[in-house]
């Protein structure tokens, strides 16, 4: 008798994503005639640049002859392509080797999986609010415990607020944890850690012999040269944190499918020797992965050209300035941003400390515009709002104009 | 102190392809100026086909575009490419519903994750010998107890033997199992289900509520028409089966990455409601898993057109002459020899009794041709070798002619 994993019965609820399309169908099909703006998921709009277009036109192109046809690739990767991860790193002064990069289908895919290579017993932190992923992830493998309904949080998790008096990036936890996922920039508050910042959290890691996982998916957003912009750029990282990183907001390959996790050959846990957590992870992509599309690794080569880093950096610059735009007509409303500045995302304090959920529907309805609850994030996004700058520049304006001219925020404010 | 998942430790050894790969390695180390002929890892060498090139071409096309562009599709696979799994799977007079298909990377990834919406209490049944996957991800996820190296099995699993006595397709269990993966056309053995066989399973699963999993990656290669191609040509299977399939073998999709699992509504395990392990394997889709790459289903698409069928089809003809050739070859040499007739695998008896890694390096020294160990899949696959008909014709007939010229038979025989 087949039994199911009780422990997908321990999720709070359905996935954050679904339920807001779920609510924006049923707005629609009660509100015929309205179109929404969607400021919700941070899904990138603007075309794959001339350089990656030709990349990936080669690799469909190689495979249509048998002298350039390739079947099953490494399932670490092409040695092309983590070489050239290597050398991307080096060039910021970030020396790791190619077999330290394992290509993926992305971020999402390895922020799921990196917790399958640790035990059950391990304490898992999390930043509160963080990207549902990491905590669900967890839930399912069960270390997360129940879920306990009044706090919103999960008995066995240990959470770190961010929040407006620590700038949004956590105090390294007074208690040990074993596992911490960081994400900087933060998604979904958009801050961004500074070197000092980490360097705690590389400090405790190595104390305590916990483990890193940072994710820094959106590192390419950081203009501030002063921010780090991998883990490790901080001394002794190697030895105590895993970065996840990827190409879907950086060159526009959110449906493309091509990210990368870094497991140093140094990463230490409490039981393991040098080279056994990087064996590891190998293990797991050998098992239960085969490799990214050949295709997409031959765009992903073509990002890394010197015209694919120049036109994707023009994407990037795209999005921020739609950023600057959302921000600087939030603000002549008078409400409360962050965010924004070195990250794609907006994180806005709700006006009249109105629920996130509630000003969801408040938004929605009054100038149709689709944002994502702070409160779907972690307890401590309760009373936020993210809204993601991904999007064309005129849907941009518009939601922007639509917001300043409907919102109401007289009566709640 | 983060401590790593012990399970991985359990495990029997490296992956069996790495490890022939490292002989192959070693093997032109120590004997310069040989070069190898690969009949070891089923990866398909032929040029994607025309159809399918030019949806690729078309995929990438469209991202080239503001109009066309998309970013983040489905988790679960586009809704058009899920629409047309289905219709021809009523072309095999089979009904399902699109929201059943989950469009993935592969199949690999599903076979080794799918365990992951059950709990870890479940007996796993595996065919013995089986492709490793099936096992090595029940070892990693904790359900296979400890390996015994004298017995060559691990301690909690249930192992089906396939042999000569039972055509290389297992009887039900006498025992109460809970998950039963099977591999129809089998990887390694080529051996193929009947329609009786497979009947014989969906009634103990249903009558044990348990759950089959059912790997038809190489359905396509079953020319006999009185095979079933899919588990759902067997009354009931959609209350008691998953099923696994992908492009792969069919379309030379081995690096190009796309598969799907069929999960039915009606699936049912012992404390489940219809629709719930469905809705199990979406939960689990969208929280470590992003939707294969949009480019790749364009060319999935193309592939189920009538032209791409029909190249497909004649891909599948060019690898099934090569397996004949192969057969001949090696039945001319008084070998006895498996599949290799609904399957592009053939499964060796090896002779005098060797020991499959035996004759894997008397075959690498003798021959230069790579293949398979039999014992890799499973201690009731020593004593066999697999031969993998994916190749260029005239590498496979070279192969043949060095195994007829070159492998002493008489000494060992």
């Amino acid at each position: 008798m087949a039994r199911i994993n009780e422990h997908y019965r321990t999720l709070s609820a359905g996935y954050l994503f679904p339920e807001i399309a779920r609510r924006s169908r049923t707005f629609l099909e009660e509100h015929p005639g309205r179109s929404l703006m969607k400021l919700g998921i941070g899904n990138t709009t603007e075309p794959l640049t001339p350089s990656v277009i030709a990349g990936l036109h080669r690799g469909v192109g190689k495979l249509a002859s048998r002298d350039s046809y390739s079947g099953y690739g490494d399932e670490q990767g092409n040695s092309d392509l983590r070489e050239t991860l290597a050398a991307y790193y080096a060039g910021r002064g970030v020396k790791l080797k190619a077999n330290e990069f394992f290509i993926s289908d992305g971020a999402k895919p390895d922020s799921g999986n990196i917790q399958s290579i640790f035990g059950l017993d391990n304490i898992v932190a999390v930043q509160d609010p963080a990207y549902p992923v990491y905590v669900d992830s967890n839930v399912i493998s069960g270390r997360a415990g129940s879920f306990n309904r009044e706090e919103g949080r999960y008995g066995k998790l240990h959470y770190m607020p961010c929040n407006e008096e620590n700038g949004f990036f956590p105090e390294v936890p007074k208690v040990k944890v074993d596992l911490i996922y960081l994400c900087s920039p933060n998604n979904p508050t958009g801050a961004v850690a500074t070197a000092d910042q980490l360097k705690g959290f590389v400090d405790y890691a190595r104390s305590n012999k916990a483990v890193i996982i940072y994710d820094a998916s959106y590192a390419e957003y950081i203009s501030d040269p002063s921010l780090p912009r991998t883990i490790f750029e901080i001394e002794g990282a190697e030895t105590c944190a895993i970065e996840i990183n990827s190409l879907s907001k950086f060159s526009g390959f959110t449906g493309v499918r091509l990210g990368w996790s870094i497991v140093p050959e140094a990463l230490l846990a409490e039981d393991s020797e040098p080279g056994e957590l990087n064996a590891l992870w190998n293990r797991r992509q050998c098992t239960f992965f085969n490799g990214a599309s050949n295709v997409v690794q031959e765009g992903a080569l073509a990002v890394f050209s010197p015209e694919g880093i120049a036109e994707s950096r023009q994407l990037v610059a795209y999005y921020m300035e739609n950023a600057r735009i959302i921000r600087e007509g939030l603000v002549s409303l008078g409400l409360k941003v962050f965010g924004g500045d070195n990250a794609p995302y907006l994180w806005l304090r709700t006006p009249g400390k109105m629920s996130s959920w509630d000003f969801f529907d408040k938004l929605l309805e009054e100038t149709s515009v689709i944002g994502t609850p702070g409160s779907g994030f972690g307890p401590a996004g309760e009373g936020y709002f993210r809204l993601s700058s991904f999007g064309h520049r005129e849907d941009i304006i518009r939601a922007v104009e639509s917001i300043k001219a409907n919102l109401k925020l007289q009566e709640k404010a």
